[in-house]
């Protein structure tokens, strides 16, 4: 009889280097966690992450038949590089698989950390039944992976799925990214508090104004959330907006690839159905009608666990 | 020796039924038309398609491998249905290659008007050289073809590619779709008239006026172009803002896709550099900058034959 087979994942992000062996259904049967080093720079994060890949494997006597990364940023998972990682100060282009391949003698496969969790959810969550879908990140950025025929969609250059510079007004909000109306220049968490700060002062009723004790440093979306549920008009307006933007930003993906079916997660999702529901019916309103009947819009199933789930599953997906 | 291969291509359109024989490396050995009986109802159509494709196959004895049919609105190329064209009132839901199949024996193959000319356009055209790249048919509406791979993408229900469905403006102008913001309700031939039919009492010495003898019931793209090659600057300002809107809509279609090749078709891209000029600077303003460097704006190289020629390209495509 076969050995269960095992991956190991591993999450490289700003904060954490999270690492876990999965299963091959998606259960995690091991996880640990490294706080990212960002100030010894590059070369010291490669060497916590090379580290953290030994210590995992030696502590479990597992079959581990592949290691899978995720990494924020522009990934190439044909080359292996991950270029200009924006929580990694000081990182220019890396080939993470090369150097990690030398230590190992594994198979390694790498991806965008969004493409990672959007095969998660294909093999594991919530797109199980879906033959296409996007999956949508809603975080400090808005990250997107699109799965087409069953397959992760990369583009030419590996670049694709870059749904939160989407515009949604050519002449709207500035991006970081340079351009104008980028639905993450909206609902990005920054954004989305700068906007909010700017707006409280004419909402002085609002619970959200209490929860912070009149300090908006404070905000969080978690703040905003738990004023809604507390049934907070601002509150509900702010969440059935954003769902309004995100929606308007999906229509134009739903139209262009005749894509009906849309995950969301990231911590800014956390705001729930009434998220959903907004998101939902705006892209109903305005998608193409030989579209609209078909429109589902549920959350992502893989939610703390996405990283380490997401980049083990990129063992699965290649084997 | 194997005798040479041609394909009989058929564009159905809503004012005529063009036919034409084509060799195996695009060039047209023989083309006819029929005007397209729209009074007559959908059934008449059919039988003016039959009896064209007959008289046609009869009046050329060559090796003819396969038919095939381009049409607007929605094309199933897998079920071989073609539905409600908006240019033939009456039609619903016609399944043309059953029909087709019934009079003929030989393979039949349909599409969409905008994915058949993409492929025109990668077998024969500007796009021979380009692994993905989106074609773009500015005429009375706006319509795409995505080549991803090498290959026309579909989308799960064969809808994908509707470019000119993507928003620019989430409170935008109202789309005859029902959504706002849609670039076809910007630059779309006949919106794109009411916005300068408005504006052009502003524009009391635009030498549009003069063309027109003031009487805008006259106003087509042509003018406009014949305005701005005598350096008019009113009109020259339109051609600019159509390829600002156009390449506000590809921006997003580039970051989505990672796609950095746009080939500009269908009537309005009479326009010529001017208008191609604008699309290439808006896209390299707004795209991400891992895309910026690559971007690549080409005129369609099939014209006028792009009916004919995209149709008969399904053939061998296929084959």
């Amino acid at each position: 009889m076969d050995k269960e087979k095992y991956a190991l994942g591993v999450d490289i992000g700003g904060t954490n280097i999270k690492l876990g062996i999965v299963s091959g259904t998606g259960k995690i049967i091991f996880n640990t966690l490294v706080p990212t080093n960002r100030e010894g720079g590059p070369d010291e994060v490669m060497s916590q992450l090379k580290k953290g890949i030994k210590e995992t494997i030696s502590q479990n006597e597992l079959n581990i038949v592949g290691i899978g990364i995720g990494a924020a940023g522009s990934v190439s998972s044909k080359k292996g590089t991950v270029s200009y990682p924006p929580n990694i100060p000081g990182w220019d282009v890396i080939n993470v698989v090369d150097i990690i391949k030398n230590e190992f003698n594994l198979p390694i496969f790498i991806d965008n950390d969004a493409n990672a969790a959007a095969i998660g959810e294909m093999l594991y969550g919530a797109g199980k039944e879906f033959n296409s879908f996007a999956l949508v990140t809603l975080g400090t950025g808005v990250g997107g992976g699109l799965i087409l025929n069953r397959k992760i969609f990369h583009g030419d250059f590996g670049a694709a799925g870059e749904i939160g510079h989407t515009s949604i007004d050519y002449n709207g909000r500035l991006c970081n990214c340079g351009s104008k109306g980028c639905v993450e220049a909206y609902v990005g968490n920054h954004y989305l508090m700068d906007i909010v700060k700017e707006e409280l002062p004419k909402h002085r009723d609002s619970e959200i104004l209490k929860l912070i004790d009149n300090n908006t440093d404070l905000l969080t979306p978690k703040i905003i959330n738990g004023a809604a549920i507390n049934g907070d008009e601002y509150a509900l307006f702010i969440i059935e907006r954003v769902g309004f933007y995100v929606g308007s930003a999906l229509s134009s993906v739903s139209n262009l690839l005749d894509i009906d079916s849309f995950i969301i997660g990231g911590g800014v999702s956390a705001f729930g159905q009434p998220l959903l529901i907004s998101i939902k019916r705006t892209l109903e309103d305005k998608v193409l009608k030989t579209i609209k009947h078909r429109i589902k819009v549920f959350p992502a199933q893989l939610k703390n666990e996405a990283g380490i789930v997401g980049s083990s599953s990129l063992v699965f997906y290649n084997l």
